[in-house]
């Protein structure tokens, strides 16, 4: 199904990724030892903000990339039963390559 | 009946829509388990804040949109029985397609 | 009697329009179940803050509007032993048209 | 006496104007009933802040304008045994004609 | 002895006025009833804030003006056992004439 | 393995150097005693920041740079069971040099 | 030995330098009643913030200058056994000249 919200200004809607529930050492985490996640996917990325003269800026993320945020950051939604999160692009800390 | 709401720069009017009370699990919620609506239809829209030369920003929000917007946004008035919210452009996360 | 108070800037002097005390269910309700009012009538308006360049920025709002404004907004002055308020424009949520 | 008191910026030297005690029911009410004075005489007035060329900008008040203010704005100071206040020209709301 | 303090951007050395300890009518105040001073005069002045320009902005004030400024404005220093305040010109209130 | 987090803006990707155990007397220290690290080396740098007209800031800080930085800044981040910094540019105090 | 910090933007190393234990009075205060110091010799120096055009601001304190700096100011560092602290130039109050 396809992914209808466009958010605006520079906006993310980003789906997060669970981290592992496993630990180097194979210990099985309990759920409430799990950090709220940090990583995620971008699904759909706004125009850009307007700069003083109206120009958009362009956002330095793109839909598709995976990105690492700050806890607690962002909104919180519900599309089809799924979390995903509404970002500004100043939440994004770092872009996970490769 | 007409609107006869005008708002002031990036404002807007917006009717919530209430959520579904039925889950995809076919469990009716109780009244307090529901969330503050963050769903809502574009009535009215400002006409754009002034920018620094004093040129109208236009809204990137038309009127008819669907607009998810953060919970407790905005203020909430009364029209003709019904509730209504105020919001800043800003307050609008994403326009909800199709 | 003439309305002697001339609001600086974008200050506006707003007369509060006092909500029915009838509901819809013609139930007549205690003063306590009143909220503040949020609609007035617009009396007296300033010429406008100045922009960086020392030029005034026109106000929105005209003398004889009637206006919605978020409860507690701006501040009461008594004159006359009528209460006013007085708003900065910013504080307008909408004008309140027909 | 000549008031020696040269203000600053967009500051103003505002001699209170004590509201009047009696009510229009011709109550008198007691000390502790009256509010704060909101109402006051402008003795002097700064020479206006300087925008960012570094020229400055000329103040919407004079000399001798009776000015409403927001209690509690400005300083208290003493001169010559009367209470005046020293506020900016922001402070006040709005000036009181004829 | 020579003052040995040259203050940064728009600060001002201040050496505080006490006020007098005889109230107009004649009765000493103990130390406790006295308000910290709130006028002072000027010993030395910075070479002013830049603008956006790099330009240094002038000081109205100038080394030996009366001041007046609000109670806790500014740090207090010790220099040759007497207590001195190293101001911002913006907790300047006004300049005392004559 | 190679570092694949690629910061957004002025953040710069830092790993602490932890201090080292051992005081100039010889004591070791207990855990608890230990400050969180100020000390760390740049592993990744961000573009820089835009300016008002869209342009790049350069950084300061380059890759492989020790910098200091005040306790608690940034977000840390897991990446290969080693603790990261994802720190902004201001958050550096200064570089070590030699 | 040779000092190996470059401090960022308008930042400044600064060492602090104590005050007399003994007072005016010839009474050596015990280690409490010392206040944190106020006075400090500027070590290294940033190499200025730099402005909207990307120009650097130069700054006005020298390495060499002693200055006043408000109690409490900036970050406290170890180098070498010695505490510093790494300070902005706007927290420097006054050169101390002489």
């Amino acid at each position: 199904m396809a992914l209808n919200l466009k958010p605006l200004g520079s906006r993310l809607v980003v789906e997060p990724i669970e981290q592992e529930d496993v630990t180097a050492s194979g210990i099985v985490l309990p759920e409430t030892a799990k950090e709220k996640p940090q990583k995620g996917k971008v699904l759909s990325a706004g125009p850009g903000d307007r700069d003083d003269a109206g120009k958009r800026i362009p956002l330095d993320v793109k839909v598709g990339d995976t990105v690492l945020f700050a806890k607690y950051s962002g909104t919180e939604i519900k599309m089809d039963q799924k979390k995903m999160l509404i970002l500004k692009e100043s939440d994004v800390l770092a872009i996970v390559e490769g």
